[in-house]
């Protein structure tokens, strides 16, 4: 169900022959209103791909009537032709459901540096747009899938409206959001000042706190798209709620699917002067590839994690900060804690806990080790 | 020769069982004067091992006699016990070798968070000090490898006088040293002042460029003495120049034996509008684990380059920049160049370009690529 749960969507994920492997590769998402509130959030790296440039000036009137997505190419570092092929590709969809090409964004996934095939990709959005369906939110959901192993679709329900997802990514998940592609659909009135604040704080901690391996993609997006088909007008907080509630589970699946990852890491930050001093803190973490080796290899290597916290500027004393793995405290006050040996990392899931002690703040990154697949998918990728 | 080159140094490498494989792992070097000029750079990490804090407050007069190293061991995050272990080591060296103990620097490598073996250490120092050889340093290099496959000495010779140098260093190799323990000797005649402009200099633009894992250690130190027994008085450019380059010999050799590296990286950045944008840039590069990733698959996956680029805060227009491989210039302004096909990355040694077109300065900064047997290494260190 996921984006066509909620009232007033279709959906529909088609194969376009843009994908080396075959499968569906072009998915569309149409918000049929009666509203086309909608906010966005797009990846903070300076190199963005051309459809990151014409998503951001669709939305920015916080208007937008369908999402067109596709991997099999990033359409990234394409120069001004790129730009035209995502504005020839948003117009052909508009064109086909009778709306302004400014309310259709475009998101894009795939191998940088590449011309999408436009005729083939075209062809694919009249597929789209036969294939629009109330129940196609699967069939788009699997349609952006590259490396992803599964399909990622969340929703909630609540009092007489819901929130629908879905999402893309498993490498290049990075802070700043990652190679994702996320869309999240609401049937609820709101308008778009209001969609887009609650977006926001949602993704500040679901998609900003997943770092798969620190590199921050050119193609990142994350689209809300609200129709009002619920008739319910709610405040900003519970929308919030809600768009977090959706965005954590599929921050997870992302986390749950990166690329070659043989455990869940959970660093959990507490005692931080700041949130800000939590988060950096855990990303440093995250971002250790020694640390991540050492998960892999089912070692609680705590120097590395102290090795990690020492870059960062966040407020400690050395001589105060307590580690634990799994529940062991093996480090405690900067110095050697509990017996290391008592800790048992062979499970998926591992929860380092930091304890800076310098103060009452707290967050918690998701990361995954750095494995023989990790290295083995990302060197054949693109070949 | 390498530490032992230059005139009145003495140096010796033991077997203490200290390391797990067993080998020579405590190294001496000493310097017999006529002068006891010294300088050091150490790690920027907060979380600071204890042999750290020892040499730090040894040569803060700018004067030192010898100094103790030993593999086996971090001597890190082993709170005031460690500290007490780093003085007991360098107080038994003052005393074999009668010098103030303030006048004798220690260097540790290896696991973080464990102490060392004290009766094993030290009569480790004793059998070193008997040890000791105008042509030892070739001992000394073998006794500070830990999983370095091989000693890593550099020296040159300029009219009268010499430097030598001799380092260890696999891993956590990153910008403000990395782990790794480098000695540098000289016999010029030098006040401490000079010699430790001359070693800032020196580093700044060798061992500072070069990142292996992004992984920054608490032990990092490179220590330079120089024992005035040439007779030779020189300036601070000449003594720079020559430290500069034994640092660069001895820098490449760490990045050419770091851990299970398939490809040895030369990013080299120009068109930079200043020089610390050209740092910044490689560095990130360096450190994207798609990029390296990318190498060891021997694809010249620029889109990756790009990506890293743009979340550096360095002057760039996205659309000029250029980046090449081994010569073919696969981006051009931001967009496809020249085929990637034509791109050979077969060989050990790779060449990455990168014009930001903003400006006239430039940095080179070396790296490796990321392989499995970089993470079954860092997987299985330290178990």
């Amino acid at each position: 169900m996921s984006v066509t749960l909620p009232k007033g969507f279709r959906a529909s994920g088609v194969p376009a022959g843009l994908k080396s492997g075959g499968g569906p590769d072009v998915a569309l998402v149409v918000n049929d209103g009666p509203q086309m509130a909608a906010a966005a959030v797009f990846t903070t790296n300076r190199v963005q791909a051309a459809p990151v440039k014409w998503s951001r000036h669709a939305v920015a009137d916080g208007l937008l009537q369908a999402v067109v997505l596709n991997s099999g190419g990033a359409n990234a570092c394409t120069g001004s032709d790129g730009f035209q092929d995502s504005a020839t590709t948003a117009s052909r969809v508009a064109e086909l459901i009778a709306v302004p090409t400014d309310n259709v964004a475009v998101c894009s996934t795939g191998l940088i540096g590449v011309r999408l095939p436009m005729p083939e990709l075209l062809a694919g959005v009249d597929d789209a747009v036969r294939g629009l369906s109330e129940d196609g939110g699967v069939d788009a959901a699997r349609a952006i899938m590259t490396t992803d192993t599964v399909h990622k679709e969340a929703a909630v329900t609540r009092d007489g409206w819901s929130v629908g997802g879905m999402a893309k990514g498993a490498g290049m998940l990075a802070p700043g959001l990652a190679t994702m592609l996320v869309v999240l659909t609401t049937d609820v009135d709101v308008d778009p000042g209001t969609l887009d604040r609650a977006l926001r704080r949602a993704t500040l901690v679901t998609f900003d706190r997943i770092d798969s391996d620190g590199c921050m993609s050119t193609n990142d997006t994350v689209l809300a798209m609200a129709s009002g088909a619920s008739g319910r007008r709610i405040g900003e907080d519970e929308l919030a709620e809600a768009l977090t509630v959706v965005s954590q589970d599929l921050a997870l699946q992302l986390i749950g699917d990166a690329e070659g990852a043989a455990h869940d890491i959970r660093i959990e930050v507490v005692g931080a002067a700041t949130e800000d001093d939590a988060v950096t803190v855990g990303r440093e973490i995250a971002r250790s590839n020694l640390f991540k080796c050492a998960i892999f290899g089912e070692d609680p290597n705590w120097g590395r994690v102290l090795s990690a916290i020492g870059v960062t500027d966040a407020e400690f004393d050395p001589d105060r900060i307590d580690v634990g793995f799994n529940g062991v405290q093996v480090c405690r006050a900067g110095q050697i804690g509990e017996d290391r040996s008592l800790v048992d990392l062979s499970g998926r899931d591992v929860h380092v806990h930091v304890d800076l002690h310098a103060g009452g703040q707290t967050a918690t990154i998701h990361t995954n080790d750095l494995t023989y697949d990790y290295v083995k998918e990302n060197a054949e990728y693109s070949t």
